[in-house]
């Protein structure tokens, strides 16, 4: 890690840079895909697909066959931690419904809001190394609590043309039986216009690389709404004395083994214990699968040490991190000053992994410094809230005049006439 | 109005096919600007604000002079009118705050989440005819209830460097005392980017032409988030018998004075019905200001005559109108079937003026058909939801083994180490 001891505020803007992604660059690769699919639907979705994925596709959707070997090859053990992660994921994204009755903002004014599941939605699971089963439990849940009709899932095939068996076994959990081999940007255009295999959406979701998120950008602009940006994955670890370094240090590099352009970020106030993490690392970083990986977002990665708790609380809310563990004596008090974060581990016994997969919080958070500005994935993410206001007669006499006066400033003559017509004929009643 | 009895359900799609937007087109015009912006700061401002709003403006930011002079400006009547509804936007608006107790999810496992305000916030009001100071109620009531500390609003200046009294007075009634005299692209770039004059935000909210939309989508890709896409204002009508065809007309030309590219759409099952409304808009758009926009949006618009409720039903939400006025006997009963809608007014005597103004919901809606994805704007939008967990040393006993099996089978070693590190030290202890 690259060290920094009381760096002046000047410096902190760099060191809490991200770096710069180049979408535009990307756009003329990523558009005529685009198009194409729009065009061609699965024709072009396997061209594509034998392109990017070397792997020729017949079926789009995966099979009943396929989900039946997928229930066989997955072991018992990990049906059931899968479950439990369902159990707690569904507890905490169930209570988040509103419960909203309606407002007399004034007598005979009546106002409320019902929230209403989008009835289409998409959720894209990347492929590669890791298959991210956690993923469709942290997206496909909160579909199926808002009640969304129709629910996509979309996935690169492997070279055989497979879908994980994990991933297929937990969407059958979960009621997703539309499991899609595709992926990349063409999945995302799939989603977005529809294909013969693969329905049209109103809302795609989930993680992805440099193409799929530009498609999702773009596809944003005239059709499907997406959930949010996404960059690389980031943790940042605020970390006292009483803090384990090997606790810290296995957070870190569980971060730093996502890929090698992971942000890493470790703040203390004590230079001594951001030493003893350095050697804990080197200790642990050996022993992963993924070392190489690790070792290069480790060398990008930062430790700031820093004079006292409120320098701390300010770098942490600029840097506005997609995780934040809080390994302090105290945490609940610190936590209640952080203002930008997607989601918060408090205190020595809640490393950044179980929100990944199981306590009940959504994984799906806003990186690269989003969280100034948005939320993680949560059930409203899958709702919209629609309005509706009743007036009664005498709520319309009460309310009309000053609506008519404000029309008239804003020079909108059908606005006022609007209530001058229904004034009128009360009058005459 | 364009008429149409009992079309084919194939027909619907481009019945209510949206006029497409260009705005790929206008990339080329609008990104230079932006990077001018960027580049240049309140310089380019005044360069854009002369050649686009044909006028000079020394300081950006309105005085306190012209504060006191928006106050002498602007009558007692429209003041009191302007109080009233910021008082039911504020009571509906205040309704929203979540209250989300922690919830053990299993035994020592503690997650909970909490709303904290977006602490910087544009707010674009655009210029041109009228003068919309009930948009500021609108975007600016919420943005003081989530306790947003920077509130930024942009708006174009008259041809004489002025910002328009009503606007004024709204703005500092509200608390809002940065008022920048800068509109179009260059103003969202402003609030991106930041300027000597105009604060950066993290978020930028409001309506605007396709210039300034086309920017909001722009700068949300790398820079602030945007409110939501936006496209001509839309109301969709359903009237049965018990309607009255002077109170339809009406609702109708409020709707069609916004613009030439208002779409208006009238729905009923009475042939009869939709008859007499054209009889009456003939009758009112003669008494107009602005006739010659409304014969214009009206000339594209469409009324339709369908068989039976269900179809109409069907039709709504496949439109996903931005406002949607249920001029029906059984209003309620048919709002509760409503699935796509921005804002939905009930029976006789609820105008969509009055939800405009007034009534205390939110003006600033999804346009385009965005209704069957997003909501309109609440007090959500200026909110972040951070998610919070806590694990006692039992609970990530208990959850611990699970989250271990799934690291394992994504993969992710060091996912697994962050978990097995702790209960290895609770073992021992």
């Amino acid at each position: 890690m690259q060290s920094y001891i009381y760096p002046a505020r000047e410096q902190w803007d760099n060191l809490l840079a991200r770096p710069m992604m180049q979408l535009q660059e990307l756009e003329s690769r990523v558009q005529p895909i685009l198009d194409e699919v729009r065009e061609q639907g699965d024709k072009a979705l396997r061209r594509f697909t034998a392109r990017f994925d070397q792997v020729e596709i017949d079926a789009i959707q995966a099979s009943e066959a396929e989900f039946r070997e997928a229930e066989r090859l997955v072991s018992e053990e990990l049906k059931n931690a899968i479950r439990l992660a369902k159990d707690n994921i569904t507890a905490f994204h169930q209570k988040q419904w509103e419960d909203f009755q309606p407002l007399e903002t004034m007598a005979g004014v009546r106002c409320w809001r019902k929230s209403v599941p989008i009835s289409r939605v998409g959720l894209y699971i990347p492929g590669g190394t890791a298959p991210l089963f956690s993923s469709i439990l942290m997206l496909g849940i909160p579909a199926l609590i808002a009640g969304c009709e129709t629910i996509v899932l979309c996935t690169p095939p492997s070279k055989e043309g497979k879908v994980n068996p994990a991933m297929l076994f937990t969407a059958e959990l979960l009621g997703i039986k539309q499991v899609c081999k595709v992926g990349g940007a063409q999945a995302v255009a799939a989603m977005a216009y529809g294909t013969e295999s693969v329905p049209k959406v109103y809302k795609i979701f989930g993680p992805g690389n440099q193409y799929v998120t530009l498609a999702k950008q773009l596809v944003s602009r005239d059709s499907a709404a997406i959930d949010m940006p996404a960059g690389p994955s980031e943790v940042a670890v605020v970390a006292d004395d009483t803090a384990d370094p090997y606790f810290v240090a296995a957070d870190l590099l569980s971060q730093a083994e996502h890929g090698i352009d992971s942000q890493v970020l470790l703040v203390s106030q004590s230079e001594a214990f951001v030493q003893s993490v350095e050697t804990a690392l080197e200790e642990q970083v050996k022993t992963l699968p993924r070392e190489e990986i690790a070792r290069k977002a480790l060398a990008n990665s930062k430790s700031i040490v820093l004079k006292n708790e409120d320098e701390v609380v300010s770098l942490i809310n600029q840097y506005a991190p997609e995780h934040l563990i809080l390994a302090v004596e105290n945490d609940e008090a610190l936590g209640e000053r952080i203002l930008n974060a997607g989601s918060v581990f408090l205190g020595h016994y809640t490393p950044e992994s179980v929100g990944d997969y199981a306590s009940g919080t959504n994984h799906t958070l806003p990186t690269n410094g989003y969280a100034r500005a948005y939320s993680g994935v949560s059930l409203d993410s899958f709702l919209k809230k629609i309005t509706f206001q009743k007036l009664s007669p005498s709520g319309l006499q009460a309310l009309g005049p000053a609506v008519e006066l404000m029309a008239e400033a804003e020079e909108l003559a059908a606005h006022k006439l609007a209530v001058s017509v229904r004034l009128a004929k009360l009058k005459e009643a």
